[in-house]
């Protein structure tokens, strides 16, 4: 798996590749990523990349030649070409895992006011973060190449995924670690007990019990069975009291 | 307003400030901004942060004391402490705003597989930033601190944060620039007419029509006028045929 992310400011992304787990995967070639920087394809005398908008208003608009002419000196039959805009698809986690499995992702990353319009006739999806303004495509970039790389075969462990937030639909459930006692309180005397059964039942009734509480939206779309939904039914009804 | 950010990673945050729009805002002394590594406060002899979870299973969970010891030596009455977790409220422009106005924000970052339940008891608010799952807070935060920061008196100018997508409740209009036509695609004649108040009433109508195409949503929560409420109506006609 490529990433290429088309950006203004390439040493953005530097943190991103030397932290953590994302570093690691990029060390053992789990990934390879690269940063274009599109002001260098301006035909502009200048070097700029923007101009004033069409019909007056604030702020700058990025044109369309140096991103376009970027993004058409690397994009292959293979690759996979995303803009950031709030208007594309809120991305999620079978999102992330979805892209994880292209083998070339081009990210397009705008800045200041927004991009010609025409631009979105180039890509294949349009991807927003959520329902908020950045200063620039790039954190918002960033946080999606993280979710992605993280699910890229070989970069965590398997069975650390599947007890994910929102891998079965629901949320995590609560984990705790030592002290036993701390500022006193305590760790639920059903995870010291050893007792593997009693505690996976725990944590399952306890992560419908976060999502119920927290995201009850996330249940819409299950196939609870019986027993779950006698769970969930009682916290909400308790909730009502 | 000051950003403080609990984190093991402190130089994840240096592109953010030496980044653009942040970065001025930072030099002119609009916010301030510092990481505090909890690794330096943690009692463990080895100088760990986390440990195994109680009751088994995969990765593990950062550890109360030195977060919380971290926490205390920066809390005063003036803030809020802010813990990034997925069952969290989702941010969004309004929650930007808000936080913007505040005179300390702390941000808890948490990494590998998750932290100690009783945390959550420490802090002011839950966010999470949507529906996927990141290796650790810092992309998150990042996202967050550009949101809130770009809304802070002075930061951007007035009348280019009310034309954003969401600051009315709907989608930005589409932007043009120079040329008039790029690959054969052309700007819409109006926005070279210099007829002001047709611009103005094409720009609200695309909003109106970006929105009710794209995020339908946002549209429920919108007292829209009866002519609003005409486009709109006829654009959702138009899809089902």
């Amino acid at each position: 798996m490529k990433i290429s992310v088309l950006t203004l400011f390439p040493s953005y992304f530097d943190a991103f590749l030397s932290t953590s787990i994302i570093k690691r995967a990029y060390d053992k070639g789990l990934f390879s990523f690269e940063t274009i920087d599109f002001r260098t394809f301006t035909h502009e005398k200048h070097g700029h990349v923007d101009d004033t908008p069409y019909g007056g208003g604030a702020g700058m608009v990025l044109m369309c030649q140096p991103i376009l002419d970027a993004l058409a000196s690397i994009r292959t039959p293979e690759s996979t070409v995303i803009l950031l805009s709030p208007q594309g698809k809120t991305f999620n986690q079978s999102m992330a895992i979805d892209l994880s499995k292209k083998s070339h992702l081009i990210f397009i990353c705008g800045h200041y006011e927004g991009f010609d319009e025409r631009i979105r006739e180039y890509v294949d999806i349009q991807i927003s973060l959520g329902d908020f303004v950045l200063t620039g495509g790039e954190p918002a970039c960033q946080v999606m190449c993280d979710a992605i790389v993280r699910m890229v075969d070989g970069v965590i462990k398997k069975d650390s995924s599947s007890d994910d937030s929102f891998s079965h639909g629901l949320l995590e459930y609560p984990q705790y670690t030592r002290p036993e006692i701390y500022d006193g309180k305590k760790v639920p005397d059903v995870l010291l007990s050893g007792h593997h059964a009693n505690i996976a039942r725990w944590r399952h009734e306890q992560a419908l019990k976060n999502t119920a509480l927290h995201r009850p939206d996330l249940l819409k779309n299950q196939n609870l069975s019986v027993s779950d939904q006698e769970i969930v039914d009682s916290i909400l009804q308790s909730q009502k009291k």
